[in-house]
């Protein structure tokens, strides 16, 4: 058999008749280079959005079984377009929805986890030379019920087909030509990242790059798949997401992100005893809130500030959590500041090297941006600063730690 | 268990949010009466034509088994949002897919027959007091792939499943009242029918009758289920189509119908010998073009004419096929037309009174009305006539007949 590339085209690549049309050449190209291809795809862009949103307007709690059976109609769809496409330009081939690949999930509707997949009629196609363009996004449980795996679905179908499928690698085609070093719309010399580990990568997600869904990268590396990030509008070489190799320099720091979505709320002035923090956090956990960073004063006559973050879709909530616990702990102000933003720099390298956090503060502080907060991991530092200095700190640290050059050093 | 209905609601009926939500209360309503229901919904309106319009966009022969699954979406949306309707005013739904229902068919894509239908699943959620929400128009067949029924393909999927439940009755629930003595909009005080056989509509689906595809009126004879159409706008009684019945007086006709969507072709001058006739009505058929009526003139010095009917859209088609046959069979002229239409009585009193075709002739010549050619049958006749007649010819003779009181006598 041939080698196999799994591909996973966007909502946007099939957006409309015209993408759709490019995506059935791209792949029929991909199909002459001697390729086996199975082409994974999302709803056109936008239909999602509008099926939701009628279901909405009928009910304020639908039915999860049947929005499952509503949004994977989108992917239906798109499919089956695709490969009309793709026989019309004479490049056999054949859908299968989440069904028809054996793609079977637990019982989660609309947030479902794979179970496995069984892939044999896939094969059944690639051996008789078919594209097999699969429906992303969906599977059945056992009832034989469709379920959808939630957000970046299709990402997730993609990676686990392509596990089950024995793929040579997982491209994940969009509209970006691959991972940056950093926003280019801030820092116009950020520069595309040519290699990146999934444990990079994995930060990068976490900490917002919409790029790829977290779920998909942990997929990627738990089954080591090599995953690509690429344009579908060009023939870019994209971004390779893969393990380590450690015959090969590590840049100290890969990528610089930042995440506006970010709110800070202080507590003052809290008896420093024993539970305080527990009984706060345990509230905002069963209300569903996130939180990200955590920072205790040291105590000061007995009493102790609390301060931590959270995104701004979960403030309103997180203030009534902290003011239903407030009648216990008795705090003596409660505020909240949703003018903050995470910057955060990620590099594996920076498990060999030391002094990166320094020149980060040192960098920040040059700056004269203050920070309000930190959080760091093996392979990250964040750091929380006033809004309004989001992009002049990314252009700096860019800069400072001189990534648009590869591989990076970090300067002694 | 409860007495079943199943209704059939049209892609009228479901064609908006508040369509959807109307449709919800009626279903509510008919389930508090104490019957059981599981409902049968088409696309909402206009979006098969949109998905269908965007796969010719596509390609100019797109595949088959593709724009199944394509079409078939349609259906699942608008099953999903019903159910979520459903749900939403505390009714307790659940909606099944074709598969799901248990719909099997054979492999004719785009126009595929029903083998059978389990309907286990079905029956399961019926005990457990929900109302069953089906996708219409689709099912399945032996490989698992998606199967559409072709036109009227969901009032099809309702009487079946009406069958394999053993339903009291089928009800078919469109935009208008039922069926009428004519059309209302060429003869105001055309009358609602409470009662007509299934001979009766299958002759009036058969001669262009909208209301119900002739397909599902055959399955609900064949199997005896009595069929319900009427409106989804009130609860008006509608129209009962079920067997004859033998102690009733039928009225005598009990429907006028007219097609304008008709075309002669004349053939002039051809030999009058054996297979001249065969010649041509075969080249026809292979060319999938249905003929209607069929005359051949009296012979005169070794030459006839044949003249015969098809409908507008295959005109164009009928005649290629003509002129090549031409070349055989050498025919002095062939000539078209398609300012005709067809005009047809309907009733099942036929059967048992004579003089009904007379009155029909006698009626149109009195009005000075041409007939160019004529068929009968049991309980049908129809006359060919200047299309510019049409609707004068269909006020008179629902005047001569008597067709606004029930039941109609014939005068004598």
């Amino acid at each position: 058999m041939a080698s196999l590339v799994v591909q996973k085209y966007g909502g946007t690549s099939v957006g409309s008749i015209d993408h759709i049309k490019r995506v059935a050449e791209r792949i029929a190209e991909t199909r002459r280079s001697g390729k086996d291809v199975v082409a994974v795809v999302s709803a056109m862009a936008g239909q999602t959005d509008q099926l939701l949103k009628m279901a909405w307007e009928i009910s304020d709690a639908p039915t999860q079984r049947e929005l499952d059976l509503l949004l994977s109609s989108g992917e239906r769809i798109s499919s089956a377009l695709l490969t009309i496409a793709l026989n019309a330009i004479g490049c056999q081939a054949v859908s299968l929805t989440g069904r028809q690949i054996g793609l079977q999930t637990d019982n989660k509707h609309t947030r479902a986890r794979i179970k496995q997949i069984d892939g044999e009629r896939c094969k059944r196609y690639l051996e008789k030379n078919h594209v097999v363009v699969v429906a992303g996004f969906q599977g059945v449980n056992e009832h034989g019920d469709v379920t959808t795996l939630g957000r970046g679905g299709s990402d997730t179908s993609a990676v686990a087909l392509a596990v089950a499928l024995n793929a040579e690698q997982c491209e994940i085609l969009t509209d970006v030509d691959g991972v940056f070093t950093a926003d280019p719309r801030v820092v116009p010399d950020a520069r595309k990242l040519e290699i990146i580990s999934y444990d990079e990568m994995l930060e990068m997600s976490g900490l917002g790059a919409k790029v790829l869904q977290l779920r998909c990268v942990e997929f990627a590396k738990k089954y080591q798949m090599p995953l690509i990030v690429r344009s579908s509008y060009n023939n870019h070489p994209g971004t390779l997401i893969s393990e380590e190799d450690p015959n090969m320099e590590q840049p100290v720091v890969s990528g610089i992100m930042y995440d506006k979505n970010q709110a800070k709320i202080t507590v003052k002035g809290v008896p420093d005893q024993p539970g305080i923090a527990a009984k706060l956090f345990n509230a905002l956990a069963e209300a569903s809130v996130s939180v990200d960073m955590i920072i205790q004063n040291i105590s000061e006559e007995g009493h102790t500030d609390i301060s931590f973050t959270v995104t701004t879709e979960h403030l309103a909530d997180a203030m009534t959590e902290v003011n239903k616990v407030n009648e216990e702990i008795n705090a003596e102000t409660i505020s909240a500041d949703a003018s903050i933003s995470k910057i955060s720099i990620v590099g594996a390298g920076m498990r060999s090297h030391s002094g990166v956090a320094a020149l980060m503060f040192q960098t920040l502080s040059r700056e004269n941006i203050n920070i309000l907060m930190i959080s760091t991991s093996e392979i990250k530092v964040s750091c929380i600063i006033d809004e309004k200095h989001t992009e002049q700190a990314t252009s700096t640290l860019h800069e400072a730690f001189d990534m648009k050059t590869d591989p990076v050093q970090i300067p002694q």
